[in-house]
Order: C-alpha cells, then structure tokens, then sequence
C-alpha cells in the first residue's frame, strides 16, 4: 500500500517494472509518448495467483511471446518476466488469490526498448461476485464475417493486445442494458467469446467452445478446463455454435484465468438453466 | 528540447499536461495502471499547426467530445485544451508547419479523472515524403460486413480511440508488402477508410468519399477539402466505392488533417493515374 500525493488516496497493488523495480503504483510509470497510450499499442497477459503461486505462467508468457509475435515486437524475456513477477508476488503477499497482469508495450514512438511491467492486485469484487451469482449476459454483434482468422492476419485475431476500448465498450453496453456482460457474435449469429472470456457450454457430459479460426482469442484457462474434463471422462471439442445452442445447452460459462468458470445465468434477458454440473466444471479448473 | 536521462538521447517535441504544466518529454506521464495503456480506453485528435495556429481546432475540439461520449466518458473540458495547447505551441516555436496530438485517457482503473496532455511535434519526415511522393498502398479487409453503424454502437464506430493496434497493424502489413499504407474494405469489397486517413477520389470535377454511416471516422480534413472544393465549383458528395471505382477515378487521394492530401500512387501494386487536380486539391485544402 502506498499514498498516493496527488490525491491523498490510499493505492492498493503492487508494481514492478520489468528490470524489478519496485515502483510506488501512484506514481507515473510511462511516458506520454508510449505507443502503449498513443496506440493501444502493446501485448498483455491476466493470470490467477493462489497461495502466491501463478496459474499456468508458461502458458501465459507463451501466448504472451505469440501476441508480440503477431504485433511485430521483439519476443518477450521469459527469464525477466518470471523474475519480475516473482518479485511482485513477494511485494504483494503470498496468502489467499490475487491476481497479475503482464503489460508489455511497444515503447515510445521515437524508438527505444518496450515499456514493460507487472501489476498485481487483490480479487476485484466483481469478480467475486460473478463467480458466486453468475452473469447475466446480452449478445452483441462485432459486424465481422465468421471466416477464418489466417486470412486476415493484420486483425491481429488471437493477439492479446492493450487495444481493448471495444472490448469494454461491449461491456458498459451490457451493464448499460440490464446485464453483466457481453457475448459476442460474427454477423451470421455464430458465436465468438466474451469481452474477457471464452464461451463453454456444457450438454450432458460434453463440453464445447467455438473454434479458434474465427479469430477468437486461445483461452488458456479453457484449454485447461478441457484437459481436465477429458480426463474425468467428459467429451470436450470445439464448435460452431448459435444462440440457440448455447439456450439449448445444460449450462453455459464464461471461462477466463481471474474468473475461472462464471455461470451464464441469462441471455437478452431470457434465464438459463442452472447447470448442475456448475460445481464440477468450477472444481476441474481449480484443481487443475 | 529536452534530454532523456534513461538514453542520453536527445527528445525533441513538447509535453504540456491538461492543467498547463509543460513536463519533460522523456519523463513518465501516466500510471501504470492507467486505462489508456491497460485496455486503449480514451479519445484522442491529431491536427496542424501552421506558424503557430491550429487548424479547425474547433472542429477537432468537437470530435473530441463526440469520441468522449462515445465511450461514456466526461465531456472534456474544451477552454483547458484550448488553453493547454496554445501553451504547447508556445513552448515548441511558432514557426512553420508542426503538429499536436491531444491525449484523453479514462484515467486510473481505480478512478479518479482522465489523463488529459497535449504533445507537439515537427512533422515527421515520412510525412513529408508522403506529401511530396504520395503513397503506394494495398487493400485490406476489416472483415466487417458493411452496415449502417448505429445498429452497433458498442463497436464504438466513428470514435477516435486510442485502441489502434490494428490501424497499426494494417500499416505495418502494407510496409511488408512493399506498399507505404493500407485501404481497408468491407468484407464485400466497399472501401471504408485508411487506417489515419479519409479515401478521396475525383473523377473529372466530382469529389467522393465513402458515406460516414458505414462506421466510418468522419474525417475533417476531407469535410474542409469538400467545403473548399464546392466553393471552387466542384461537386462532392458520399457514395459506395469499390476498389474498381478508385482505378477508374481521375485520382485517389488520403485525406487527413496532418497529411493533407497524399496521392494514391497505386493500389495493390497496380500504378494509379496522376491526377492533373492533385495541385488544386492541395491548394484548396491548404488555403481553406
């Protein structure tokens, strides 16, 4: 915790630049002239941490490395983001579930190394709550044909990018029209994912989500999820799927590495089932 | 003039916050939590300065406080850009051509008000090669399909974001396939927009731009250019173009406020005319 001067407000969380400087959170960290800021110009990663543990790191520093693969940046350190990470952790505290961001930008416009840094902070509330009372969600179209991602690979489908105003556009929508969150589709109605998660839909003992050349972001968490359930017996592969899939379904989630699995509990406004393997899916990605 | 201590390297341009504090550029600026840089999440305008006065400042000023609303944020304060920015361009000389670009974050994802600053520059050298050389562009397809934009008003259509990447991205595809910049389409093949610009043809003393509500930016550089054109006796208007129309035009130009007027000197690798117009279209948007 530290103060911060300009507002006299206490800042909660913990930051850490890449070369392992630990910075007070209320004070600048980035120039004016970052691409990171002028653009939306970078690559980041979100990830769970329990017990002071990070959930899955080698995944996310890989899909890390693949996001400024796509964006034209020089690959990431792993080495050096591990160790920023665990001098983080360290700062923070190791007790309970937190969470971490990687932020890597592209760095000021005239040139000179990528602006890169952690962040970790405690479990916001709102995701507590979604992960106690579900979400309640409203289908929004992103206007894009459902074709596949590689035809296209200046749309930097499947990166990871700091770009996200339209991501949280989606989001205040939906909170804006009665909901929680948004789950996006292509043109035609076929599914895409949520603003900051994938879709899993569950019937009987298969689990599904759209498949990545739609140009969807790979979820790490939901890949885990699918390891874990195909070990427990569950069918799990991706799909095409429609609205009324997913209103046909035993159980819809939202799947992401801070949330975990959040219930879908309405869709426009129309309630869901409430699956009753809800438990089972959240056990299988926690004890993954 | 200012020197980066980090580089040593010298770092030309002006930095002035929203509250009129000039700042050094090579300092950082924005936390690091900082909506703007975690998700792209604010507004920003780019104009020319022309021996010490901003061009259409009140147009840039009004688009600015139609992105802000556009993502919901609160109307920014035009008196303090106003004032902010005749401070920067004090600072930075008032001789010449140089440009500002005016930055509005969300601000801390914890709250608190917007990052607002103003930064001048000179005009960057590849501007004016463009200027004098004109651009070879490719096209690129958003894969959007093209429908009026206020049937999706999450998708933020028509706001100047600080979520570029993938303008970015198309830029950096074009450079890799021996091009300048990109024309980006709709999945149908109707040309929208440059990724920093407004497409312009002209056919014989007819002007045309593609019609706004395809999700378009509303560029005010091609607005002034069609103003200035009508009262020169040409015809403007908006109309569907496709990239056979931009072939068959007289010229093809992109349009925006720091550039000017660039002629398109060819399409994916097609040579395009040079229009006899180019001169007047330049001088009809300069002296506006």
């Amino acid at each position: 915790m530290s103060d911060s001067p300009a507002s006299g407000a206490p800042v909660p969380g913990t930051l850490v630049h890449l070369d392992g400087t630990v910075a007070d959170r209320a004070r600048p960290a980035l120039r004016a002239d970052d691409l990171g800021v002028l653009r939306g110009d970078g690559v980041f990663e979100a990830l769970l941490i329990v017990d002071g543990r990070p959930r899955y790191l080698d995944e996310h520093l890989a899909r890390l490395a693949r996001s400024a693969a796509a964006l034209r940046m020089p690959p990431p350190d792993a080495e050096a983001w591990r160790r920023c990470l665990a001098v983080a952790i360290d700062r923070h505290g190791v007790v309970g579930e937190s969470y971490a961001r990687l932020v890597l930008t592209r760095g000021p416009e005239g040139g000179g190394p990528g602006t890169g840094y952690v962040l970790v902070d405690p479990i916001p509330a709102s995701t507590r709550r979604a992960r106690a009372e579900g979400v309640r969600t409203v289908t929004v179209t992103r206007g894009v044909v459902a074709t596949p991602a590689d035809r296209v690979p200046w749309l930097l489908s499947g990166a990871k990018t700091l770009s996200y105003a339209v991501n949280m556009a989606a989001q205040r929508w939906a909170r804006a029209h009665g909901a929680d969150d948004a789950i996006i589709l292509a043109e035609d109605g076929t599914v895409l994912e949520a603003p900051t998660a994938a879709v899993v839909v569950a019937s009987a003992h298969t689990l599904r989500t759209p498949p990545l050349d739609l140009g969807i972001l790979a979820s790490i968490a939901q890949r885990r999820l699918f390891d874990a359930a195909a070990g427990a017996g569950w069918k799990c592969g991706h799909a095409r799927l429609s609205v009324a899939d997913l209103r046909a379904a035993d159980g819809v989630w939202l799947v992401s590495s801070v949330r975990l699995a959040v219930r879908v509990t309405a869709i426009d406004a129309v309630p869901c089932p409430q699956s009753p393997r809800h438990d089972e899916i959240v056990d299988l990605l926690r004890a993954d």
